[in-house]
């Protein structure tokens, strides 16, 4: 129960000026450090994965396991699953990260019956409960697996079989109990298998209906219990299903206010399935914060060159910038976080990987952080910004910026007016401007 | 004025039998005859898009113009400009085809202050008023032309620059003239500059915002004149910009129901702007009917293995097909039509091209029809779904259907009735079937 | 030992005129029926594949097996072994199909010590030799999974560790005796692992010079032990590594030639794998037979609106034809075949599901051979293209063609005969006449 | 002829220290600067192309001409020819670029004969060799423009009529007579048109056979009148044709050694093709290197979201970084250099924006250059890898390696030593310290 897991590993230091060979020190993100008025802790809300970092196995779909956890037997005991909890809080600890996040069925065994699921899952919670209290370690989130069990294959709350919606409702019922024990900050539902593999054999309406319905009750649960979190989607293109209805931020919108949902629900972003539906890595960031719908991001990458989920640390500087802006720009991303959805490559198998690959990432988010910040305490690009679209601030901009002008109106000034001006975009000179501050 | 551009080309005729040779005849499009309740023309309704068949000349980024039409001259003239409009007449008329479409810019050329590109709409639009009357072709659509202008290069009603806005307004209210004088069916928008380039220089809310403005203008100008056409937004998700704000149907319908516009405006959706979008050649004309908002089609394909924008002929008869199920299925495209926003390659050098490619493409859909209708009449592949989704018929399905089950219900369901059973998806007896009617 | 494992299934027959629920019939593929000169059968080569069809399992990277097969206890034991490969054969009979392929680990379970796996293999391919006997169906082809065990993670021939290399050396020199000892036609060498990850640990001209000892190793082996079947690479260009050597035809055909290895190995195509590489569907299988390089083809399909492979069952005749077409051309594809690289969705969960899959695989591709037959027998098609190459059977044209022509003899040609015509390329013509026979 | 053309832009100077907004100032590039034993212009050879940069209208397929240039009147005259050389020499001095490229219809105007093309092209080379000794400039590569003329639409050595051939080669024969009178260091051949639109009216077995004869007479003329540049072939997979027979760089080999033409031909790789053939940014120009077939680079940068070329300024560091990593580990890239195949956007409609543009390019190489070499000098990395392949230089490792060990050794070997280790691949580990010094 005292044991140490990760012998030889002590508290992750700031070490300012650390060389290449370093690797157990952050080198850049030094949480007390203020920048723009909050510290580097308050605005980056890090929160550890534990569905990858703590069940991830390496397996792929051409390959067999490769990572050895020496706390981890294998069996699906309430004991393995214990001491896999007391190791992950031990990572947290170590690492100083002050949020994790889980699915129900990574830190507890799935029982012989949904009551027995939910058994063991009172157990485990009881254990987190106290690990939480005993460590400071808070939950940015929690969601229930709604994809791995063969009863989802074809949907959960979009399954044809009103029986596998009524399983999903219950199982989230049981999750969302749990979110409020635990004191979860937000509530996440990801819809691997809300989709279609065929349109051929699908009604696709009276899924997305069903869904709708799913939400709703969800909703009323939450009320009624009283569980404060914020209900977040999370987007993704395809993987698993062929074609996945939460497809993007845009697509997610269009759901929400159909079907008069847009005030109970906003979006968990992840980059990686950002930019599988095709848009720039922080294309969804941007559009969600623009909306005033972005309510967390699960802050990883995948490779542009692959059209599957990576969830590979997030490493690139210029990435890590330009999704921190926004989150400077909107003030913050609380009680949303940047959660690392992120998993080691199979092929780092040492324990000591699972350590240098958070400090990897979180190095480069705080240095996303500190150019983004340098970017706008500087000055330079916002105001270029403002005065591109100045015109909309006067005479017949602010008119039509007002929803006061008319066709006509427009046609009169065009007459007197005539031809616009050519106004440069100036793109490289902006792509210049962001390199000297990287 | 009487001059026949078509010389040696007639009426294209329905001959049954044809062989691979005769190009020159309609195989399987027959105008009148009946499938399932009404004419091929009444559920195809084609229409000759005019600005690839009759502005289009093979240039491409990396060639010039390779298309030779005699009875073009090149010129920016009136008169240029009115032969072409009736050797469009004469085609469509030889074709068959019962509706054309166009962009202001195509028809008539853009004069040397608004003013004066009014006026030379006015008289093109005086032409093509008495030729349609002669010939009995109708408007399907107009649009206005704004992005091909350098003016337009930041964006239309996205455009940081007021003046700019004005400028396409002004442009728009013309275009909302120019469309009830000729009868259009629809008005259509397509935004190919309506996104951005680099996020470093755009306020993407600002420029959404301004968008939606620039609709409730529009509608407002459109109710005022008592023109009666549907409005429609084109969805397309990038190119010419690097990202368009109308990247897919349902990224559109968030659009649309942001901004309150949801029942003022529906789609017109391009199935290669479909697939550019990472989405199944079909999956967006099945999406914006599910949610009641598919207006009309233009119909055309990419290439898979491409990442832009071809503009090819539909010829694969699976894909038409399952667009065709959709359109049957909601009982009509009209007002809409199928509207041929192709182009011939630029290595299909002869007149006779034209034809062929056109006839090409109608006989694939005119399949593609019929294969439907078949699945349809045949009624298994229906039977198959209604019983997939049959389970929402009674017992706590239907309650859920109803909105009326709770999580509470769904958990007491599952606690009497344990697990779902395993029901297969039968992917690949669907797909059997349907090459069955193929 | 004589048990059925599928009751209740028969010996599927060819039923012309069978309805689309008639799901255990062949309605196109008879197998004796005379097309150019050869049976179906002799021009299609069916082969069913072991690995997806009796080791997969339905899981996927986001969920559990959903296939439950009664034949299968999920032991790791030679008595199942045993059971899946007699339940294989009774499938592959019953199907009607005379060629399987297998990875030496997919029948036989891994031992402990390459010694164990080697005496697991002797005993299971004692079994298979004998199935094959009792049955009549042959080995198309096998191969050694060279990328499941952990081992292979950083790559079989192209590890940084030597004594990974030497594993894998071992492992094929057993998986060649088993190869001779069961009439292999073939062996297929698929590089999984052999790529990278990361550019920046890698050697690439180490790894790749790795990669050519090893397969001159193995070629040394093979005619020490008189095995005379084709060695095959199969491109791939990623997944399960982030970039595979072997990436498509062309580049493998660079690998062979840069190595001298062309003349003792060539190419098993595999669509799927050529869509991922940004071709269209046949081009590898085009381009190899252009270069006479075509061993085999493993016959199935993607998604194209899909990043990695899904190794569906092939069921678009247009393709189908277009494959059909070359190996027409070729004069056919033996030593090789239509191996049947597909897997049942994880939703087909039925055993009926494994049957109808590759009967309407099999159907596709009958119906292709047939179209493809009548597109070289109605021989419009092949004059067109004839004619248009006309222009190199005589004059310049010929001098060229024969190497014989200089600059300065094209430059007097030009002098002397001006601007060449401008030809149409008709793609929309031969799209139609395609059409016309399918 | 004395006018200066780019009044109020002096030299751009090299200004240490220089602000965001100080735009026509390097920052990073400082030519004389001594890095690795070289200085900065001599490992980055720098090259400004003439197509874009002088050449560049700013329309695209959906847009008209953006950009107006003073110097240029639009006229397909000689005297507007040579005001736009004269515009580029002044250009090149200004920015201290030492190399420029061109293809011939580039620079001067195509007449109404070959004969008159070359009547042209003699006049304008005339003043370019005049130019190139005044200002010192040299000319890194010629190449000749066999695309965008409507005669080359169905190829040019691949075109199926021999006429079309013939005039590519008269056309060829011209730009190296006119390429060994300004001292090119390279002769070029990008095959925009040799590849197929549709494989339904194409024998590729004979275009290709065509490409190599075309080669073949090009090389018998380069060795005739004793021009020395290097052929280089510039891949690129798709666009304009559906399909190009240079993919990649691995394809262009495999052409090559197919046609015997290994040791004639090297290549000039585009990073933005490379990515466009699905390739990571640097992957071709590391694999031509590791083949010993890198000639030059035409630095530049797509989008990755976009599936087409956008031919923009390279200004990421970490791709610059691993670029001239390549550069720096072959020892340079002379005679090749880094030509800036770039345009600046559309929108860029500044004749400032043609000065930023590259200055942002030559900074951000110029940082790539300055982090490869402290990568090389600061040795971890190299050693890292070095020790990852150590297992190769003793035993059964360097037997291997020698080529002298066969399958029974290496069966040998593993019966002795069991099951190899499991090593770490430490991706995240090369990553973090890549970051360390970006």
């Amino acid at each position: 129960e005292g044991a140490e897991f990760f012998k030889g590993i002590g508290q992750i230091p700031f070490t300012a000026g650390a060389g290449p060979e370093e690797s157990l020190a952050y080198k850049h993100y030094n949480a007390k450090e203020v920048v723009m008025g909050k510290t580097m802790e308050e605005w980056l809300r890090f929160s550890v994965c534990f569905w990858h970092t703590f069940r991830g196995t390496g397996a792929d779909p051409f390959g067999f396991p490769t990572l050895d956890r020496p706390w981890d037997d294998g069996s699906n005991t309430i004991a393995n699953a214990k001491r896999r909890l007391r190791a992950g809080f031990e990572f947290f600890s170590k690492m100083g990260v002050k949020y994790w996040t889980f699915h129900d069925r990574d830190i507890s065994p799935e029982g012989s019956s949904i009551k027995e699921s939910g058994q063991n899952l009172d157990q485990i919670t009881d254990l987190a409960l106290e690990l939480q209290k005993k460590t400071g370690v808070k939950l940015l989130w929690a969601t229930c697996n709604l994809f791995a069990h063969p009863r989802y294959m074809n949907g959960a709350s979009t399954n044809p079989d009103a029986h596998v919606f009524a399983f999903a409702a219950a199982q989230v019922k049981k999750g969302l109990d749990v979110a409020k024990k635990l004191g979860a900050e937000n509530f996440v539902f990801w819809g691997g298998r809300e989709g279609f593999h065929s349109l051929l054999n699908s009604n696709v309406r009276a899924e997305l209906d069903n869904m709708a319905t799913f939400f709703k009750m969800a909703i009323a649960y939450k009320k009624k219990i009283g569980f404060n979190g914020v209900f977040l989607i999370e987007p993704k293109p395809k993987e698993p299903s062929k074609h996945q209805y939460d497809y993007d931020a845009m697509t997610v919108i269009a759901f929400l206010r159909t079907y008069g949902l847009e005030n109970e629900v906003k979006l968990n972003i992840e980059p990686n399935h950002t930019t599988l539906a095709g848009h720039c890595y922080e294309h969804d960031v941007v559009m969600a914060s623009a909306y005033k719908m972005l309510g967390s991001i699960d802050a990883n990458t995948g490779s542009p060159d692959l059209g599957w989920d990576t969830d590979q640390f997030p490493m690139d500087i210029k990435n890590c910038t330009m999704v921190m802006k926004v989150v400077l720009e909107q003030g913050g991303i609380a009680p949303g976080g940047l959660n690392f959805d992120c998993k080691v490559r199979r092929e780092s198998t040492d324990i000591k990987d699972m350590f240098i690959s958070h400090i990897g990432a979180m190095d480069s988010m705080a240095r996303g952080l500190k150019v983004a910040a340098k970017i706008l305490q500087g000055g330079v690009i916002p105001r270029y910004v403002k005065e591109r679209y100045s015109s909309f601030e006067t005479g017949i901009g602010a008119k039509i910026a007002k929803g006061e002008a008319t066709l006509e109106d427009c046609e009169k000034y065009v007459a007197e007016n005539g031809e616009p001006p050519r106004l440069s975009g100036q793109q490289e000179h902006y792509e210049n401007m962001l390199n000297y501050y990287i």
